[in-house]
C-alpha cells in the first residue's frame, strides 16, 4: 500500500523532532511554574526559555509574548474592547469576536489567509490593531516590532508545534483585559497553570521554524506548489488559482474546481490516499461555501467548490505531481458523472 | 548529596508514567481533530477516547466533559451567567467571578480545599452550582453524576496528568455559554484547536489515578500523613493542624506554626531540599495572609505562619519523618532567633 499523503499543513502540521525532544525533556520537570522552590523554578525557567524562542521568531520583546491556549485563546481578548471591527477575510476566531460599541475600535486584521494563503498587501488602517499571524510565522518574513500592530496571534501547531498551545503578543504598554482571571501568572495577563510541556515544545519549534525559514527552506516548498498548481492548471483548463500572482504564502494553493465539490473533492481524495482540506480545518463539517472566497467575490456556486492544498518542508516534488495525476482523472470522471 | 523531597502535590504532580506514553504516542497523530480525513479523524479518536476516560473517573457521561486549557478556563464559563456567588474558602479562579448581577445566582463551591485538604461537608445550597473538584479527582470518591451540581471543574495535573489541561464537566441540558468563540469545537462549547497530546494525557492519568484510587493507594498515603503531623505536633506543642479531625485530603497537612512565617519556612525547607508551599502555588510570591485561613477564622497572624505539605502515592515513610526533623530543629531555631 501507497503511504499516505498529508497537504494539509495549514490545518495542523507534523510534530517537529525538536519539538519533539523539548516536550519529553520538560515531562521530567515536575514543578508549578508559580512555586517559589527549586521546583518550581525549574519550571518557570522552562516557560521564560520559550517565551525567548518565540519573541526571536516572531521579532518581539520576550515580555511582549502571553502563552495562552491557542489562537483562539487569544483572539479572544477582544471581548474586553469597547468596539471591534474585523477584515471579512478573517479567521472564525477574529470574526466571533466582531461587534459594534463604545470608543475606538479594535480592528482584528488577517495578516496571511489560512485558506487562500493570500497576503494582506493593503496597509492597516490607524487605530488599535490585532494581527493574525498564525500562518504567517515561519513561512514568511515577519516582525512584529516593525508591523506597527498593538497585538498579534500566533499558534504552535501551524509551525511545527503541539496543538493546544500559542501566544497572544502585546506591544509593550498596550493594556488587555485579561481572558483568564484568578492566578497572577503571566505577569497578570493571563491567569491558569502554565502548559510547560506544550510551551516547552512551542518554543522549540519557533525556533526551529525561524532556522529552516532563514535557510530558504520554503522557497523549494514554494517551488513545488507552484509546480503542483501548473500541473492542476494544465490537466482542467477551468480551474481558477485564488489569489495567484499576488504575494502568497509559499505553501498555499486555494484552487476552485467549477463542477466539483470541495467537500466531495476531499472526501475523494482522502479515499485515494491524500490529505486536503475545503476551508479552514475549524469550519469542516460544514458542508457550505467558503466564506473568504465570498467575501473575495466568488459567487456561492464556486465557493462551494474549492479546495485547500497546503504543503510542509518534508513535501515532495513526486508527492505533488502523484496528487495532480489521480486529483485530474477523479475530476474529470467527476465531469462525466455530471454531463 | 541527599534526593530532593516532593510534599507539594497540592501544587502539582509527577507526571504519572501512563501519561507520559500516551502522550509520546500522541505525538504521532499529525491531524487536526476537525478535519474530516483520515489523519483528522485519527487525531478525533485520541481526544473521544480521553473523554471517556476523564468522564468515568469523574462519574459523568463523555457528552459532559467539556476539554479546556485547565481549570482557571473551566471556572470561567461563570462570566457568562448574571450573578455568581463564591464561597469564601474558594480557589481564586472561581473567587475571580464572583459578581452581583441580574438572574439566579450560580453558587462557586469548593468541594476539597486547596490549602487545607478539608472536604465541604455542608450540602450544596439550592440553585445552578459549580463544584470545585480539582483536588478531589483521584484523592477521594467523588461522582459528577451523583453530586447534584450542574458544572464541576477540573485540571489534569493535580492527578498526575500535564499542566495545562482541564476540563469544564456540564451537566447534560444545562446550557453555558462559551469562553472561547470561532470554531466549532467541543459541541460548539469550546473553540479553539484540541490540545491533543495534553488531553491524550489528561485520559490516561485519569484512568490510572481512578485504578490507584480504587486500589487504596491514598490509605497509605494518609497514614504517612498522619505519621508526618504527629511527629510534628509533637516537635512543638504549639503547632496548629488545620482541619485536623473533620474529612480532610488523605494527602493534605496544613499546620500553622506560630512564629514563624509560612514563607519563611518554604525558602527555609528548599534550602534543606524540600519542595512545600505556603497557600496555593498560583497566589506563590504574594507574601500576605492566607485567605482561606482568615475565612476560617484565624487570625492575620496565624493565617500568615501556615505552611502546606501535600504528598503523594511515592511520598515515603522514610522522607516524612526525614522532614519533621529538619523542620523541627528549624522551627526551635527560628523560636530562639525571635526570642
Amino acid at each position: 500500500m501507497r503511504e499516505r499523503v498529508y497537504l494539509d499543513w495549514n490545518a495542523t502540521t507534523p510534530l517537529r523532532a525538536e519539538a519533539r525532544a523539548a516536550m519529553i525533556a520538560a515531562m521530567d520537570v515536575a514543578g508549578n511554574p508559580s512555586s517559589v522552590h527549586a521546583e518550581g523554578r525549574a519550571a518557570r525557567a522552562l516557560v521564560e526559555k520559550a517565551r525567548a524562542q518565540v519573541a526571536a521568531a516572531v521579532g518581539c520583546k520576550p515580555a511582549e509574548v502571553v502563552f495562552t491556549s491557542g489562537a483562539t485563546e487569544a483572539a479572544a481578548v477582544l471581548r474586553g474592547f469597547g468596539a471591534v471591527v474585523v477584515e471579512p477575510t478573517a479567521h472564525d476566531c477574529l470574526m466571533s469576536q466582531a461587534r459594534a460599541g463604545q470608543g475606538v475600535p479594535v480592528l482584528g486584521w488577517g495578516y496571511a489567509n489560512n485558506e487562500t494563503g493570500v497576503i494582506a498587501e493593503a496597509p492597516v488602517p490607524e487605530g488599535p490593531v490585532m494581527l493574525d499571524i498564525v500562518q504567517a510565522v515561519g513561512k514568511v518574513a515577519f516582525s512584529f516590532a516593525w508591523s506597527g500592530a498593538e497585538m498579534a496571534i500566533v499558534s504552535a501547531h501551524k509551525f511545527g508545534g503541539p496543538k493546544g498551545v500559542g501566544a497572544l503578543i502585546v506591544r509593550d504598554g498596550f493594556e488587555v483585559p485579561p481572558v483568564l482571571t484568578g492566578g497572577g501568572q503571566e505577569m497578570g495577563r493571563r491567569a491558569g497553570t502554565e502548559n510547560i510541556i506544550g510551551i516547552a515544545g512551542m518554543g522549540a519549534a519557533a525556533e526551529a521554524a525561524a532556522r529552516d525559514l532563514a535557510d530558504g527552506v520554503w522557497d523549494q516548498v514554494a517551488e513545488f506548489r507552484n509546480i503542483l498548481e501548473t500541473a492542476l492548471s494544465a490537466s482542467a483548463n477551468n480551474t481558477i488559482s485564488v489569489g495567484k500572482g499576488g504575494p502568497r504564502l509559499p505553501n498555499t494553493l486555494n484552487l476552485i474546481a467549477p463542477g466539483w465539490k470541495g467537500e466531495t473533492q476531499v472526501m475523494a481524495m482522502d479515499l485515494a490516499g491524500f490529505a486536503i482540506s475545503a476551508g479552514s480545518a475549524c469550519s469542516s463539517g460544514k458542508v457550505k461555501a467558503s466564506r473568504v472566497l465570498t467575501a473575495m467575490g466568488f459567487d456561492e456556486g464556486l465557493a462551494a467548490q474549492a479546495i485547500r492544498i497546503s504543503l510542509g518542508p518534508i513535501t515532495t516534488e513526486e508527492q505533488v505531481l502523484h496528487f495532480a495525476d489521480v486529483w485530474s482523472a477523479q475530476y474529470a470522471k467527476a465531469l462525466a458523472r455530471a454531463a
